[in-house]
Order: C-alpha cells, then structure tokens, then sequence
C-alpha cells in the first residue's frame, strides 16, 4: 500500500508528460500481444530509493506488468546489482521505463548523498533534516528519499510548520512581538521556529517561547556559545551552505539539527538501467 | 505571453504543494494591507533561466505584484547583480518566494552547466542537445533551460519523434525490418532515429533510410570513422556519459549532434536569493 | 487577497455542481445586457463568516458583479442589517446565489455557534479549539468560520499535527513506546498529542515526552486532578461531547484546550438572504 | 454499483484534503503489514444514510479493506447496533476513518431528520421535498440521504427544473409574461414552476401554463385556498420556514409537496463510531 | 458574458491538444511582440454559430488578442461576408486560429443544417428538437448551435429528463408498471417521456400518466392516428431516421415534436477561414 | 492494453457530461442486480472503428460488463452483422449505451469514409493523410479512425510537426527566411513542411531545405509540373477541397501526399445499433 493519491497524480502527470498522443516508435513496432523482460541494474553503489515508485508507475500503465524486486527501498545495491526484474507487455515497459527511471534515479541520487551526510554525524546527536529547496511538484517524493538515506524531514510546506524568517521579524517590529503574534492564531500542535542571526537572538527567542531556533550562517564559534546558552530549552537548528566537510564540524558544536538544502536543490542522478533481454 | 496553459497547472501545481491550506506563519503576521519590497539578487555568476517563471508565479498568486526585471532569459548575471525587484503584498511575496526560487534556481543551474558546454564547442559544428531525462513533470521547463543556456532540445516526449533502441531493433527482427515496420506507421512529419553500436549497425541503418543515427557509448575512433563512413548522409548523433572534458574531443570526431543526459538529470541549483528590505 | 487556490477549485466545483449545463430559467428569460441591483440581508443577529467567500464566488462568474460590503468576517451582524449590496448583471446575479448563500449561510452559522462557546469561557484561560468533523470538501471554509468566531483551530489534517489515539497506543504496545516510535520519525516541527482515558495515561504521557494530552470523556473530578497533576507540563485538552452548558464547567477544571465537535459536524445555517430590487 | 464518477470525485477531494503529504502518526507507528479489525456502531438510533459512501471511501484507498456491512442505506438502526465489521490494513482504516465517518455521519443525520418530516405527514398525500440549500459540493450526498428518509428530490441543479421567482418575474414583466418566455426556450423535458405570493399570482401562473406552482410563505388560510382554486390542475408546493411542527398542518391544507430546507443546510450528525478490536 | 465554466473546460482541452509542448513553427518565427491581423470569411453562406466560442478561445489564450466581430451567433452569413476582425500578437493568433475554428465550423454546420430542417416545417407547429447523438465532450456546443439554427434541445443528458425505452419497459413488465414506477422516485420538476411503437403503446401511456410519447419508426398513416387518438393529451414526438425530404411529411401528420439524431451525429463542417493581413 | 491515459480523460469527460447527477430513468427502474444482455449490431456496411474505446467506456463503468467482440477495429462489418454481445447490470449497461455509441458511430463514420479515398487510390503511391481539422477534444480518436480506415497521420497537434504556412512566410520575411529559422530552433528529430502556391515557391523551398513543401490548391497541371521538378527530393503533399472524385486525379499528378481534411471535420455518423434481448 503506497502513499495515498498524491503520488499517483503526479506520475500520472509525468507519464502524459512523455506521451501527449501517441508512443510513434513502439506503437508503430509492437502488438498489445508483444511481452518482454528486463532487468533493472544498479551502474553504481547506491542507497536505493524511489522502487515503490518505479513499481507504481508500472501498475499505473498496465495491470500485466510485474515487477519483482530483490531489494526495497532504502537499502543498499552494490554495482551491477540487479535491483529487479520487469515482465510483461513490451509497449507498457517501454512507455514507463524513462519516467520510471526518472524518478528512481532523482531519488537514489537523494537518497544516496543523504546517507553520506547522515554517515558524516553517525556518532553524534545532531540529526540532518532537508528544506523545501525540492524540484517543484516532486516535494513528496523528495522528501522520502531523504528518510530512505537516513535523514529527516523538516516541514513539509507552508501550512504545517511555523518559520519565521528575518523579514517577518522586521515587519512585526521584532523578534518577541513576531512570536507573541503568531502564537495568538495558530493550532496548538504546531511548533513555532524562529531564525536568528545572534545570541541576543536566540535569547530573546527563547524567551519569548519559542520552540526551535534556526542558526542562520553562524560561526562554529557561535553555534558552539549558542549551545551553552541554550541549555536544552529549544531545539537549535544549524543553517546555511553545508556541505560534506563542514557537516560533522557543525555537528561537533552541539546543535540538534543541521539542515541541508542541497540535499534536494542539487540532486546527482544515481546510474541506474534498465535492460530488456 | 508566457508558454500558455502546460506551464500554468505546473506552477499552480507546486504552490499547491506548498501551502495546502494556510501559511501558518505569514497569515498569522500580516493582514492584507501589508506590503513589501524584495531584491532578487544573484549569489553566483549564472546564465539566467526561469525569470519568465519566476514572474508568472507571483502573476498567478495575485495581481498585485510587481516585478521589474533588468535582465531576461538567456542573459549572463554576474555576483551580486540585481535581477529584479518585487514590490507587492507581503503575504503573496512570501507565499510565490520559495515556489518561484526553486523553478529559478534549477533552471539558471539547467542553463548555466548548459552554456559551458556549449562553450567548450562552439567553434565546431557539433551542436549541444538534452534528453528526457528530465524531472518528472518539469520537462518542458528543464528545456526552455537548455535551450536558454544556448543548447538545443532533441525530442520532447515519446510522442513527437522515433528513436529505435537495441530492444526495439531486436525485437522487431534487426535494424532494417524496424526501420521499414516504423515507416510505414508514423506520420510523414517525423524523422526517424536509430541507435546503433557499430559501423555495420550505421551502415545498415543510412540503407534502411534512417534520417539520424545515435552512435552509443563508441569510442573516439568509432565515431571518427562513422563520419567518414556516412559522409553526411545522415546526422550522426554521440551519446553516453559525456562529461565537460570529453565533449570537445566527441565535436571534434565531426558528428552533428551530442546529447548530455547529466544537463537535466543532475542539476546544480544555481544561487539566487530574494531579500526582502 | 483572499486565501489562494484551495478555496477557489471549491468554489468552482460548487458552482459547476449547480449548473452542468445551462440556466434554464435565467438564460431563458435575460440577455446579457439586463443588470439588476440585491441587498445582502442578515434575517437574524449573527456572527459573520464568508463574505469574502461569497465575493469571490461572483468573482469567479464574472468581472462586471460588484459586491459592495458594509461588514467584514468575524463582525457581527444585528436583525435587519444590509452586509452587502450587489450589483450585476442578473444572470450572474442568479447564477451565484444559491452558491454563494450556501457557503455563506453555512460559514456564519458556524461562526456564531463558535461565539457562544468563545462567550461562555471568555474569562477563563482555557480556549475553544475544533476539530477534524467537517463536512468533506470544506474542511478549510469550516475552519475559517471558526476562527471568525473566536475561537482556535486545532489540526487541519493527517499531515500537519501527531494525534496517537487509544487503538494506535494498543497496536504500537502501550503509550509510552508510541511516543517513542512517533518522535523518531515525524519532522521536529510538529507536536505530539496523545488521548488518555487516566490519570496514568496522562502521567505515562508526559513521562514520555507528549507535548500535549487529551482527557476524552473524563469527569469533571477527573479533569481537575489531571491539571493538578500536570502542573503545565503539557497542553491539556478536554474532549468529548461538549455543549453549551458543559463547556463552562469544563472551563472551570483548569484545562488549556476544550474540542467541540459539533462546532462543525453539526451546523445550523445563518438565516441571510438575497432580495433582488 | 455505486453513482460513478461525482461521487468518487468528492470522496477522493476528501481524502486529500485529510492527508495532503503523510499520515504522520500512522505512518510512523504502523508498517504495510499491520492488520486491525474495527466495528461501526450506531450511538444513536437513526436511520441509516451514506454507507454505501463509506464503503467506497474504503474501496478507494486500498482493495485489501473489507466492509462487511450487516445493515443498507435507508434502514433504522437501533442505539448500540454494529453496522459494519471492517478488516484490513491498519493504515488504511486509520486514513479512511475521518473522511468515511464524516460523509456517513451528516448523511444519516439528514436522512434521520428527514424521517422525522416524512413520518409527521405519512397519512396524507403531501410529499416532502428537499432544496438547493446543500452544503458545496455535496448536493448529491444530500440529497441521496433526503432519499434514505423517505421524502423526495425537488430539482438538482439550475439546469433540470425551471423555477420563476419574483426577481424573475420582476424583471420579466410579470408572471404571464415570464412563463411564455421560458415556454418557448426551454426543452420540452422540462416543467417550469413559478413561485406566487398571492392567490391572483397562482390563477395568473395557471392560466399561462405553469406547471408546479410555489406558494411561499403563505398562511395556512391562504394555503387551503390555493388548494381549493387550483382543483388539481397544477401541483402545490409550500415553502418557507418549515418545522417539524408545522409540517402536519401545511400537510393538512392539501398541498401537494412541502419544501423543507433545513434538512439540508441545518444537519446535526448522527453519532456513529467507528471502533478497533 | 458567455456560459460559465462547462465551455471553458473544453475549450482549455482541446488548446491543450492542439499544443502538448510548444508551437514549433510559430514559436521559433516569432517574438512576443509581432502582431498581426486575420479576418475571419464565409467561405460558404451559413447560419452563424460559436462566434462566441470563438472569441472566448482567444480571451483564454491572451487578453492582448481583439476579436472585432459584425456579426453575431443565430444570424445568417452571405458568402465572402467578414464575420471578425481580429489583432493581436501573432503567436497567440496562430496558437489559436485552427482550435476556434474547428469549434466554429462545427458549430456552423450544425446551425446551418438545423436552420434548412426549421425551414422546411415553419409554417407547421411542429418543433424540430435534438438529440443526445452529439460528439463527446461536445454535448453543450452541439445544443447551443441546434438553437443557434432556430431549432430546440430535447434533454441534454440522462439526469435532467426522463426517457422509457423499449428496453425499460420490458426489464420493468410493460409501460404502466414502468411510468408509474418512475412516477414514485424522480423529482416532480421532470416530465416523463415513453417511447411506444403501436398505438395501443401510446394509449397506455397516457393512461398510466406520460407527458410525452415517442412515437418511434412509426408510418405517417400511424402518426396521424395517433395524433388523432391522443387529442391532445400529452406530446407526441415523432422519431427515427428523418431527413430533409420526410420532416415535413412528418410535421404535417401533427405530431409536436420531431427529433432529428444527425443534425449533431453527422455535421458538415461550414467552410470559414481565418486570413492574415 | 488501449492507448493510455489522454482516451481515458476523453471517455470519464463524456460519461460525466451525460449524467452530471443521476440516470433518472434507469435509477428509478432498476436495481444493482438486475443484469440484461445486448447485441450490438452494424445497421450499414463499415469499416469499424472505435471498438476497443466502446469496450473501455464500459470498462470505466463497472468491472462486471463483458463486452464480447467478434470483430476488431480496422475490419469490415456486413449489413446486419453482430459486432459484439455485452452483458451485465442493466443501469450499467444503459448508462454507457449512448456514450458508448456516440464514440463508435463517429469513429466508424471516419473510418468507412477513409476507406473509401484509401480504394480510390490504391494502385497508386499516393498516400492519403487527415489534418488537425478534428472535433475539439476528440483528436486522437479521429486520428485513430482514420488509420482504421487505412490512410495515414499528418501531425498530430502544433509540437510535433513545423508547417510553414503563407502567413508565417510573409512574417519572416520570406520562405528561404523562414525555414534558416525555423531550422535553427527546432529539435532535428522534427520535419519541416512548407505551404507554397507556386512553382517558384516550392524550388526556393526545396533549395532552403524544406523536408516537405505542401501544394496548396494547386491545378491538377501545376501538380504535375511540381512533381517533375521536383524530381524525388522533397515530399509533396496536395491540399485544399479534396472529394472523393478528384483525390484519384490528384493522386495521378504524382505527388507523395494528399491532405483531406473532411476525413474528420465533416463526419457521418456510421449507423450502429445496441439492442437489449
């Protein structure tokens, strides 16, 4: 049972995306009795994400297509690792194969560079969460690759989680004014977050209750202060530009989240074929 | 006027995604009657692409928002250069910011690694095309990028050009039997490709009437020869696993086109930010 | 700028669910030329909510309906009084009544019922908060009433806030380790609120870390000793078949969040109707 | 077979609206394997409406749910009385539970009110009919569970049944005028129904050809009169503010149908649960 | 103002049909700023209709195109008249022109045909009518061109009028059980129509309480006896395979009604051209 | 396995525009379990076509209707002949019937008359091809049908094919202007076809590199001159008034192609029946 509905429209948007009328070459070439099998084969190590997907896409096309995996996603697949094997109606293969690998490789590549990073802090407390820096239409799916390499999820859009930014602070004549009126109108279940530029920030942050402070491009000296200060009264968030060297030293200075917007902006399809026999 | 209608429910799409139902933190801040002023300024040196986007998505949130731009698609950025100004609403600022940045911020990446490739051979008549191994949804986007960064678009989807692969040749009983089955299908308006792994496999293809033939994963010398041997009969196309050091030598074998998968299916996010004042 | 896209397909639905086809008396007997002039009555004292939907409703038909308002969402509104008059052409007029009184109707009923339940507690600290019993397709109109009547919204859905009910605590093996499971996987920025039947419950709850509890169905004994016992520490909300004459008493036991139902589940419609001259 | 198509359109916009990303506390607790049994059970004594509704909201999350349904719509189910056994994956019960319950709760609710209505005036000839007065885009189910309670349907829409109102008339010129007009538009499927004040407007709408005649918010004298005037040669119909009092009275005057709006815009849900083993 | 929202979703359809991706010819011509002028010509005298349609194709593409018309729907065209002038950017013209006029010469040919059949019985009081025999996803273009020609719509689809076919009456056992059968469940707004072969058909009809009668394939010798015989009572439409030559054969048996299936199942096209200045 | 998706969209369109909310008359007649059987029967001679989307239109129904065909799309049927039996729940089977036709008819109506150009010039190298002057929304079933009918696509929409018509060229500045730009911009797997009216024109377009250069209402000399000339390198493709008596002296002339576009603007409805036993 996959994710309900919202991922179904937006494969069956990719597949109308690859064939507005018809399928000119294996249309032309293939009869509805014309049946195939292919294997689909990891070119490169990776951490595997985006199967059940792939699967979907599959089901979406035909019912006679199967799909049988020897691996789920969110495991690991060596080079040359046959990941699956595909039977069923060569035109069904062939018009899913490119949107199917489409999305498998966009979230293997996530997947796969996520798990470099989480690796990175393995032994420390701090967690990798990802941004809504996602492909526009593909946040879902993104965003599930990134729990498949192991990280976690920030908020998923504008409606379930509270961030206010520098700009909002401005407008609402500061910090404490911007949280007290926030506080006011949403739902109790949500938490609110607040992004600071300073340990003056962060106090007044905290003490205007806040849940969680991001960390905007501090210093490892600063986070490091923002720590102690801190003294486990929110959650603080380190923000802005990581990469893979950077990540364990940020992780190092004690904050509870490092969030990575490139996890997601700058994506390297992971080398994953598809082979008909 | 933009790209009418298939640009418009990708867009309407994504800040669907994004806010399912309120912005919890801006409409909790700001009434109606609130407005802003907001830069978008490059990070990074970057051939711009996405900027007809970017606007249509603040267009399609409310009519009350303004960009002034002083550059277009196409156009190089340099560090710090202003690309427009915003003035509006301050709720649909914040609402279009994020949506609008990552449709702009992956197509300048599209178009920037594009021009560089483009670069490397513009002295030689090889001409630069993409694939579809776009993202799912946002091929026609991930194109109009390519093509902003000064490349050229292969086929859209499957429906408006053939391309004949190993499967479809071996299923169909050898090269000139799918070439000769797909002619007698498609309509006359389309040009017939077909992926060949050797010189006979070229040679059998120009026989059988193919208008273009992909030379794939062969090795400098190969498509040297393919050249010689085809003496323009058809265009000749390189693909498989270029990268920016190996292209120019592909050019410089003479072929006619070269598609880059990596343009659209690993895209660096280029950096690009809106500042509010 | 009234809230974006989700309300509008809404909107249109409903409207397209009045008209699949043709007018069939309007069509019939105006041309496009005849404009008629209504008043927006309110035939009993209310709170109002959904003016802003009903005006977007004839937005929506045609640009050349004028809906010039007298009151605002979340006024009240006394016997007799003129909300809003309209002018237009008629057939759009006609068009759009129905539609537009339905939302109307429906949205101010709501928010005066939600007034009384505001008024009956609004010296004490607890806060009137609904819940997810709305009527299908309307989940964001019902909670935007809600909020016109002064009262707060508790989750709008599965997506934005962590609800661990009795059957979910018996299948994950008892509060405690559901807690657990939830906080690893959920991003950082949503609470976590668990229903408990006791005072042990609620003890094991805050021991493992909820943020917030709700006492469903508890006496009035019971809910007293719960926020003795809580001390603060987590959010308290009382749930369970409220009214009008409960609510108050309820109040009074120190909780911080009281749900009512039937706020939306059970609502009566706004007497407000639309008089041609 | 269920109604195709509106139907699953509004299920479906219903189950998105509950779950726009993830289920976040059921998807964390609950793997695809986990299995549970749930009851239905009436709280109340009402008659049934919208299980076939709540069959398909099950039918389209996933073909593993099992509703084995020991009641059908239209029936009386006694207080404490199990309506249905469901069986199958947890997170599907759990996704589908809100949604299912919510359409089932307001159908029977207005099918139980109903009841009430069509009991009151059983031994008379009066039918008892619905209105437009239905929540947005649920017009169907509304009137689907009218049905369930045993009165009838007045027209659906704008576009399949003719009703003259004084704006129309107004604007038309007069009763006479405004039938002729329609007569000659519309098709010949189609009856018109004028709505009069006085007993002159229902001669004046007999002689012009009128079909259905609505006398609204006349007295119960004035009813009794129209009764005898019309001698059977057009159909009755009161309207205006009717109640569960009142009804029998109007009943009693001769009338062909009564009009009773607030089975649908004033709808208490009926108490119905859904509970795990 | 033109019928809201049914028209624009299938004028939206097929603008994407016609331009899945791009316009490759117009949009590698042009630039956003070319404009240009058409005139819209008769190229064969006709009864105009889908002017309206027309221009509102334009209007959905771009508010920069002006369609200047000096004619109107309903009225007739002498050959090489002018209907339209319009200007506007030459892209967006020509985005459109081959979409408004597959919409406008279809509809054309439908009045223009209907106008020969109204023609033909005008000095009759039988009403030519259409049918549900219209192309898919057209069904409101074909009636509103019917009407356009002068003639009139049956129902529009199976929910806004009752038709008892041979096929009902059999499965129901015979035609009194099956009116009175309907009588009981559909609203009071719908007449009743039965299709009968014989006469004695017709008299049970109108015993059990018809409204209209379908007189199906029957001679002109047994349509005017069943004219004769029916007095009156109810409408007779006559049916089945009728042609310019029989219609009025048909309406001077006195029937009310004679329904035509291919003034929409088989149109000619009306030849109209859009010429660029 | 039918054509995916876009016929999809087209049938669940066309079943939701023919009962928008109930089948008054089969809701009211029958139950889910009565169950009937049918014979669809050819009432003329035709070549069918629109088989496989009447089996899908039952499909969408329901999954208990067998459609049982003695025939396939592209064969001929003799006066009388049984197309196929259908069986199952007779409300299912009377909701698709009309849809179900309507598709059918016209798509065999296409087919029939198709065949007839395609014999007329049979012995000669000829091939007849449609246009985009299709039924809005119904392209790629009018396309279908007339390769049913033995004749050959032109492009299916504005993506997939450049044609350079008058107004293009006299935008560009000329023919050989306009193909050096069109040649410039487009994918090189997409043809370009030229509208030229003279000799002259058809050589300036053949030196400037036209794939196809379209002779538009030439003389049946001119053609022939044009064939001469020409001399094999570009197809040539006749247009303009095509009928089944000049298409064979067209197709002597020697040109490649002949454009007919009443194929599918001006369609006869094939005359195809659904009797119920």
């Amino acid at each position: 049972m996959i994710q309900y509905s919202t991922l179904d429209a937006a494969i069956l948007n990719a597949l109308a995306e690859d064939k507005p009328t018809l399928d000119v070459t294996s249309d032309s070439l293939f009869g509805d009795d014309h049946h195939s099998r292919a294997k689909l084969i990891a070119k490169a190590p990776s951490v595997l994400s985006g199967l059940e997907v792939f699967r979907r896409v599959f089901e979406l096309i035909s019912d006679q297509v199967d799909v049988e995996a020897s691996k789920s996603d969110g495991e690991e697949v060596a080079l040359g690792e046959i990941i699956a094997v595909l039977t069923g109606p060569t035109k069904a293969l062939l018009f899913g194969e490119r949107t199917a690998l489409n999305f498998l490789q966009r979230m293997s590549g996530i997947a796969t560079e996520t798990h470099r990073y989480v690796e990175a802090v393995k032994d420390l407390p701090a967690k990798i969460v990802d941004t809504r820096k996602t492909a526009p239409g593909l946040r879902l799916f993104d965003k599930m690759a990134v729990r498949h390499g192991g990280a976690f999820n920030h908020r998923f859009n504008l409606s379930d989680g509270v961030l206010i930014k520098d700009n909002h602070i401005a407008a609402a004549g500061g910090i404490s004014a911007a949280i007290r009126k926030v506080k006011q109108e949403i739902p109790h279940t949500i938490r609110i977050e607040v992004e600071v530029e300073s340990l003056d920030g962060l106090l007044e942050a905290i003490a205007a209750g806040a849940d969680i402070v991001m960390l905007d491009n501090m210093s490892l000296a600063q986070m490091k202060e923002a720590v102690q200060v801190n003294c486990g009264r929110v959650l603080l968030e380190a923000s802005g530009n990581m990469n893979l060297e950077t990540v364990r030293l940020v992780a190092e200075t004690g904050v509870d989240l490092i969030s990575v917007g490139k996890l997601t902006h700058s994506v390297t399809a992971m080398d994953i074929s598809l082979r008909f026999e």
